[in-house]
């Protein structure tokens, strides 16, 4: 008998480590990533995501964590890789279901810390700050945190010290030899755990699908600086993602050595800021950063804006400065406007709007070589792979096609094809020194935030926005007499969203005739249920109103009782 | 003195020539512009604009026509350079108000045709067949059609003789020096024309910040041979824009030559080929084109199907098949998906959604080198006004910054830098031998269509469209007595797209309080006027929502008079 034999206890996991991802490879945001071995839980980031097109009204999305939730004894903590949005931007929601302690490097643990701050949550919150080389014990798990580079400062990947095995999750990184800001990523740790044996990699799948190298983060000071020696007689507008502090500092060089005092403008921008500089990340020269108020003193061609709004963000410093609506600074002509970023996939449409109106004011914008990419390309995978060599390989972070794109550099590289693969949010997989497999799925999911609420507004009430959207309401009500069925006032109609009232008397008209025959004929036919009266209404209306419009509003018909 | 004297009578535009464009300035798409002669105007295309993403719910945008509609005595008729739908689309709408000859190259026509049928106008619409090289005159003017190479055959651009010069609208154009149909463009007419004198040139911007030659269809042509050559074991699925009859002209061909039948799937498409075929502009070996029902009889290896939906449309046939939801075609582990595309900006995220979906099916998607532009690159430009050489330049159909491009263009060809001028639509352009200048405006704008409804959709409507997007709507609605102002039934309050009622009942029943008391305070203090009633109604309840919850509902009272 040649079929494999299944050990007792090992369908539950029992022995194994569980890899459960809460969110994250459905698209690029809401990272969450739970590590699990017998009664210990670890989870590696806790990001938010931006609602989609079809999230109408949603501010955010952030995990369902239900599972960590219904575990919450074997939670031992957060450990976050670093501090974009999709890495952190759920803590405060989530710590307020699950205080447990949070773990991340200086920069990270700071900006996590402005965020407990606003939502009032810094009391009740332990955190660690790490430092790369550093290691934490956490139930059964040791982790440690190892330098590597990013668009943000301080990015961490994480080996993962486990009873089965060691796994590492590279977090978002690049390889950056010449970083403007500290230390090259550790290559070395991660040969030097190859060496020893790595179980599993989960590693950044966001450029997977890009082939060759990502270029430094310097190769943009390069740029900048021969914008600069080029137009010296103009003022110069730089509009760059908040979080990179490295570029930041990049533009603050470049404006020094051509004599340019710098404005910094943009709510996020003046957080990322100050809390860079206080904590040391980034070195403004005395003298050089001058208040937005203070602009005016200085010739134009003296200054330099650093703003918010590369991604054509509608309420954007940038945007606002686009489209004269600022209240600190007009375009002028023959203002140099740098966008140093590439669009966000969904955001070229704002992001052209932006240029246009920055165009049609006489400024000249600049796009070219002003940006770089925070992510690893397949060159650079490929010398990960070969320093890492792991067994098994969980491509994480990215849509399907990026991590998909991983799985077969992966195999490229010497994993056998069995040992990659790809998972889906919830999947839980489970790892030993011979198997990788997906053994059972956890609740997952996106909760909406709407203003101040959470998880108020699901698949109904979004189905409902859009119905809205597409072609308004029509409310239909009316006043029946509660015994005898006697029709005491209306039908009245009255729209929102659906045509132009003014212009429509006659299709409204006919419309009211629709719907009051239709209710006359249910009281003529002695109809008594309400809800049928009701649904007679909506159908019949719905019925012209598609004939004579091919529309199809939300109909909401209205029995008041008296 | 060195003033310049103006002349009497130059101020109103008599005498000169009078280029008004009513759109295709502010976006690409809805390309309309009127040229004026005294008693003569000629319109150059007549085309859409598909719906921006703040157009909740609305189908299309035409042209807004009122100054041909108060000058129709003087329009002679449309004269349309190609067949594409921002050229072509809002022909029988504004037929409708203006019923004028149409002129267009054959297949530009048949198209036309096409949607004259199913607007049932064909009885009333004259139409005229144009071939290149030929010419038509019409009140004072003669315009004359210039082949050309674009991504849709039987392009043509406009020489426009008037009694003050020559203008040569280059209408949508490519160079092709290897076309996959018929001629290359004319550019030895383009030469004759210049070197006798060419006033004006409107030329196409749309790559105009592109640098380099744009290349030949037949590229595409070589990719797919490559890529059908390596995949002979698979299914090849391909999704092109349908109007580009080249496009699956080579499609049809590589196929033939590797022995696969031919499907061809999506209505427009199927519209197209069929019009295509008709007409001579598109040769299918005979028993190459198969039904689809047929397509189970034959090895998939041994087929080919061309397909619409490559910018991710949702309803289009290749995300129907992504989706599971196409009723004839399922994706299969190992097709080949060819996208012979670009995403349209706007459409990125719907196209990467596809591409995704096709992936986790199994399917190999490709896009690399599988596309080329219809439209002309920088250096292409540079050749149109190296030939023509105007004497001054508008530059047409792009977005703010594509037009600014050209005109840089324009002015480094020699093109004096007050005579390269970018209008906006609506502005009116008059012209002689020495000046062109903007001498007034003339209304101009989109009208939306929506199902039936042509222009009953406005501003306040999408207002409220997008107001109810967001947060949703929430009805109070009462009944009163007449005289004494008693009240009878309600305050009753329902809400759509607002919040889940079941999990918000708390909310919903102190909001509920909330109005009960504004309406008692009113009804105690004896307001009378229901109108203010309403508004304090309205308002309490808006405040405590923004209060409790950030959000910003449309709040609609209603009060019912028994």
């Amino acid at each position: 008998m040649t079929a494999p034999v299944r050990r007792p206890g090992k369908k539950d996991g029992k022995g194994k480590l569980k890899i459960i991802p809460l969110g994250g490879l459905e698209q690029i945001g809401m990272n969450i990533t739970a590590f699990e071995y017998e009664d210990s839980i670890i989870v590696v980031d806790c990001g938010l995501a931006f609602p989609g097109d079809d999230m109408l009204g949603i501010d955010l999305v952030i995990p369902d964590v239900t599972y960590l939730k219904q575990n919450f004894d074997k939670v031992k903590g957060f450990v976050i890789t670093h501090g974009h949005e999709d890495h952190i931007g759920a803590l405060p929601y989530i710590l307020q279901q699950l205080n447990v302690p949070v773990y991340g490097t200086k920069l990270t643990i700071a900006l996590i810390e402005h965020k407990l701050k606003e939502h009032n949550l810094m009391k009740n919150t332990k955190r660690k700050v790490m430092k790369h080389g550093q290691s934490v014990s956490l139930g059964s798990f040791r982790v440690e945190f190892i330098k590597t580079n990013h668009s943000i400062q301080d990015a961490a990947a994480l080996a993962i010290f486990s009873p089965v095995g060691t796994v590492i999750h590279t977090g978002d990184f690049k390889i950056d030899y010449t970083p403007v800001f500290g230390d090259s990523i550790d290559l070395q740790r991660f040969a030097e755990l190859g060496k020893k044996g790595v179980l599993a990699l989960l590693a950044d799948s966001t450029n997977a699908t890009r082939p060759g190298f990502t270029m430094s983060e310097r190769t943009v000071g390069k740029t900048f600086d021969s914008i600069f020696s080029e137009h010296v007689n103009q003022r110069i507008i730089v509009a760059t993602f908040a979080s990179n502090v490295d570029r930041v500092q990049q533009i603050v060089n470049t404006a020094y050595k051509y004599g340019r005092k710098v404005v910094v403008e943009g709510r996020s921008m003046v957080t990322v800021m100050e809390i860079a500089s206080e904590h040391g990340y980034i070195k403004v020269p005395e003298g050089t950063l001058i208040d937005i108020e203070n602009l005016k003193n200085y010739p134009p061609e003296k200054t330099v804006l650093i703003t918010t709004g590369s991604q054509g963000e509608s309420m954007a410093a940038l945007s606002r400065m686009a489209a004269s609506i600022h209240k600190k600074v007009s375009i002028m002509p023959g203002d140099v406007v740098i966008l140093s970023s590439t669009p966000i996939p969904g955001n070229e449409k704002a992001v052209s709007n932006v240029v246009n109106e920055l165009s049609m004011k006489g400024a000249q914008v600049i796009c070219q070589d002003t940006h770089v990419s925070g992510h690893a390309c397949q060159e650079d995978l490929k010398l990960i792979y070969s320093l890492i060599h792991p067994k098994f390989a969980i491509p994480v972070h990215g849509e399907y096609r990026h991590r998909m794109a991983q799985k077969e550099l992966a195999e490229f590289m010497g994993v056998p094809k069995d040992n990659a693969i790809l998972v889906s949010s919830g999947d839980v997989v489970a790892l030993d020194e011979d198997s990788c497999e997906v053994i059972d799925h956890v609740a997952c999911g996106g909760i909406l935030v709407d203003g101040l609420g959470v998880g108020d507004v699901g698949n109904i009430v979004l189905r409902d926005r859009q119905n809205l959207a597409q072609n308004g309401i029509i409310v239909v009500v009316l006043t029946l007499e509660k015994h005898s069925n006697q029709l005491l006032a209306g039908p009245d109609i009255v729209s929102r969203g659906f045509v132009y009232v003014r212009e429509s008397e006659d299709l409204l008209e006919e419309a009211h005739g629709v719907v009051s025959d239709a209710l006359q004929d249910c009281l003529d036919r002695h109809v008594s249920d309400w809800g049928k009266i009701k649904n007679i209404m909506k159908d019949s209306l719905s019925d012209f109103l598609w004939k004579r419009m091919k529309r199809n509003p939300v109909i909401l018909p209205i029995i008041m009782e008296v």
